[in-house]
């Protein structure tokens, strides 16, 4: 953390920012330009000290930190790249996973149906929402209980793994009982609460960014994850928001190599809440996969026309075989494999 | 509800729009124009309907919304500005009220000096976090239950209304217990099933505006609290997320005129979280009087360089009574008083 | 200029670090960590070096400015407040300035008649787009020289200050020939060679915010009419480009206090642009006096929905005048005049 | 474009509207709600129309546009995409064009040898700037007329085409002369006066994103180039400016498949000024490749250590050559060529 004092700034003030930071146990380096003090404030757990602590002391003009606020989901606290096993797949390795299915459970054919299909094609985990954070009061909630058991049925017949949605502690217990990666939604990211049960879980946890969460406060909210015990994160970039609104989000598909860079945690890319429509689906996933994604989250139904929600994101089944055959050049291309 | 069928659309796609159209129940009427059709879908819920039900379709370009999501959050519904009381207070009246403390219950000295202080200086809530969401598990997390039980021995000992920050369903029951107003923290606005929970408490609801939400989802997640029967909603304009660095958030002073024009709940600003440096604070906070907001919230501590959580933000007490004396002559040339 | 060397950077990647810093002129100091060395690099000019220039060494983790890249708009260049005068009338001053009138002059009449009104209510300079920045090239683009010509007219009838948008260096003559106030568009805030050109003229620059321009890029393109010795320039916020869609660009009602603390340069705003819609200009000019601007910049049009260009922002003469009777007891309120 | 009147709108405020969408020389259909009357205004030039001179008038709520304001970068007005030639190279046909070399020329020896080597490496052009815009009036601007003569000797010796950027009107006859794709900067996009003095240039035009323009701004500018005859416009996405501060600016993927679904436009990646950071340029470069891109744009210095402008975000020859290896397995996975 450096501390930039102000210009004229006192000696005894200089004093009270070097006092503090020895209280936190950190080393202090002064630093004296022609026109002010710096106070460099050194030490490996710099980054978990609240910048205020200095900011608001007599004499200081500015705080800017050096150290990252995240500590176990960085790549430094972990050199190698982390792979997060879920049942018989892992994510994070050479190969690269296929997660796809409807937004929202609606029934045990339509699930059944795509589940299939998605398998056929590719697909090694079948996504489904049952419990539906919506905008609106109005609009449809999802099967709750119902929809998860339909998952666990899918799960059972067909051997896939399955991934949904979690948005409250109560049902915990359900979702980890039946379900084999528990997604933590984008306006769940710094539901602390939520994040803080999840961390007890034995699963692992897809974490979405935030829609205006930064990389770093990503990683940070990974941290809650991690800090109290769960290690299987997996972060899931989904576009971001901006003033731009011929996509729903965003994508912001250099995250990849930021994460890449300063994380251990393997990364997935959902394309289809970013685009909002399935015509810009294929481009968006294509260009994640070749950016170094780990993995993809798809919307596909057999009829996105008849979709209770988001059908107009949801690949058709024809579509998302076509992309399924584009992808694989490109994952060999880059040195992976589908 | 406004649908554009691309060029040279067939008939029979059209007809499928109309179709689906009259199976919500709505009225339908066409246009036909030199290069397209255009249909525009009639009545007083197309607000509820999702707009993707008709983009999906074969042959539309595209879907435009006519009227808002929200309806008992709307003006229209309620043409006359609603007043929300809350024990002897009337928020959304002639009166600004007044809420101010600090960020995070720290002791029972620290609260009960700030509550009796700014009460004495025309304060008639007292606010204070004892459940704080931080962005770092390493962070101070408040002191929880016990936090609860110091803002209830102020609120006895002094009078004073108190307002505290609820962030798990599992609190509801001890904060409705002695919290006079329970705030929905910004990165819970669209937390829907504290939401949901919270519509079937009596106490009024404080809702933060979701540092990337839009007016119009803020106003929906409003209608979430409201569908369930919980009518006494106060929003609070905390600043958005932007590119702009030199404060934590950017006041959209704006929003209060548009939510004057869309809405009849009241309105008040937090300029604290929005500045994210005290100095900038009092110019804040005349602003939003003078724009219209009918209330602040504003953080205040007797020492902040010694608070725990966001002492950098917080107003001591001389800087408070400053700003007081300040906002008084502003609340009168708008025809208010504090 | 902070550099923190990575975790294990050679000893020789540090000295290259010292060294380009010496060879800029700066003096150095090394901060040994126990993970890693931070180098801070110290002189009143660091502001001015490329940050890119150490970043790129290798051993580099990352640089962190601590000055700021700009320097004659700077509050500690000039730690008095600068009063800009223009004509009889002076920006900055105790007398808040309203400059009014019609976002394009369409006519002789029209101009003149807005700015008879709008004189008799207190406005000291009358505004008029002659050249017109348009989105689409197939609208207005305004009258051009002719418009000059009605502006210098207004100026000599009626002794009101005239201000109007210069959007070309090739009409740097003309403008400076007959308007007092020359204003910059804030698509043109970063128009390098525009504002080379301006620096060299004697009156008054308005330089309006680029909509994406964070406040330290604007003091720095301020700097660049600066640099070339026109020291006469007016800061005019004018609403930033985000995700909100209610308004036209959403108000930074904080850059006022942010420039009057960084900044010595006066600062107005202009609604009507934020604002998009003349029902919230009202809001937004009351907000900006209440938090401490210096004057306004308003659109004013005798029948708005007669206007050629952005006739939903204008307030007509009634609302107008409202406004203005309005402004009066805030201006007072704050300890100012109109 | 739709109107939406307030409920309880007069007749006689709809008839105004409807004899201001006949003075347009516009047809109308009325549609009757239940709640409130929706005048839908058809044409193919609606797209044209200002929205305000119906949103202004008394007794509408809302104007909503369902026709696109750009015309001749669009798609509907040209079905088949548009191949920009360029001497003897073509782009938007199946080969990928790549654009390499620094930021700035520098010197004749930098210029010469980065050209070159990246030719040798598969470059059909070479970039250079020699007027540079920079954000601080302090910092290196170019070697401007030199530099022109030094790319225009690069052109000669080694048939290479080369591209600058342009910033000024009076350049134009210059550039015009020596290079052979001009390029408009971001922060040009919309100053029309340089636009329309281009358009009549015989070159074709590179016409980057405005850091905050929308797709559709991007698209309208593009119209001010072709409005006045030059058709040769490519376009160029180099990210856009959010709240994300790990990179310079944040690539938005996704506008490829919207430009390609809007316009009829060839449309290039600049990787290296959206990243910031040469590290994350080859997965922005690869996944622009992936996602349909018809070229690259990336910056390339031979020792990006001592590069005047932008090292950091400069590939050197080692890591350009990596990348290049690389791109072509995924231009062959989309169809294409490099």
């Amino acid at each position: 953390m450096i501390v930039e004092m102000k210009k004229g700034a006192l000696q005894e003030q200089v004093n009270t920012v070097v006092e503090r930071a020895r209280s936190f146990g950190f080393d202090v380096q002064l630093n004296q330009g022609t026109d002010k003090v710096v106070v460099a404030i050194l030490g490996s757990d710099t980054g978990k000290a609240p910048s205020d602590a200095f900011a608001v002391l007599p004499g200081v003009e500015s705080v800017t930190r050096v150290m990252k606020p995240y500590k176990l989901a960085s790549r430094e606290f972990n050199r190698r790249a982390s792979k997060v096993k879920a049942g018989d797949i892992e994510i994070g390795g050479k190969k690269i996973v296929i997660m796809a299915g409807p937004c929202a459970v609606e029934s045990q054919k339509q699930l059944m149906d795509t589940a299939k299909s998605v398998q056929k094609l590719g697909a090694k985990v079948v996504r489904g929402g049952a419990f539906k954070p919506r905008t609106s009061p109005f609009a449809f909630q999802g099967l709750e209980d119902e929809g998860i058991k339909l998952l666990a049925k899918v799960k059972s017949d067909l051997g896939m793994l399955v991934i949904s949605e979690i948005v409250d502690v109560e049902h915990i217990e359900l979702l980890a009982k039946h379900i084999d990666i528990l997604q933590v939604g984008a306006r769940n990211m710094q539901n602390y609460s939520l994040l803080k049960e999840l961390a007890k879980v034995r699963q692992p946890v897809l974490l979405k960014r935030g829609l205006s969460a930064t990389v770093t406060e990503w990683l940070t909210a990974a941290d809650y994850l991690m800090a109290e015990g769960n290690k299987k994160v997996i972060l899931c970039e989904r576009g971001i928001r901006t003033f731009e609104d011929s996509t729903r989000f965003a994508m912001d598909i250099s995250s990849i190599p930021v994460i890449k860079r300063f994380s251990h945690l393997p990364i997935i890319v959902d394309p289809s809440h970013a685009a909002g429509h399935f015509e810009y689906v294929p481009s968006i996933a294509k260009a994640a996969i070749a950016a170094g994604a780990d993995g993809l989250l798809i919307e596909v139904h057999p009829k996105p026309e008849e979709a209770l929600v988001d059908g107009l994101q949801s690949l058709n089944l024809k579509n998302f075989q076509k992309l399924m055959s584009e992808l694989k050049p490109i994952a060999e291309a880059v040195g992976r494999e589908i």
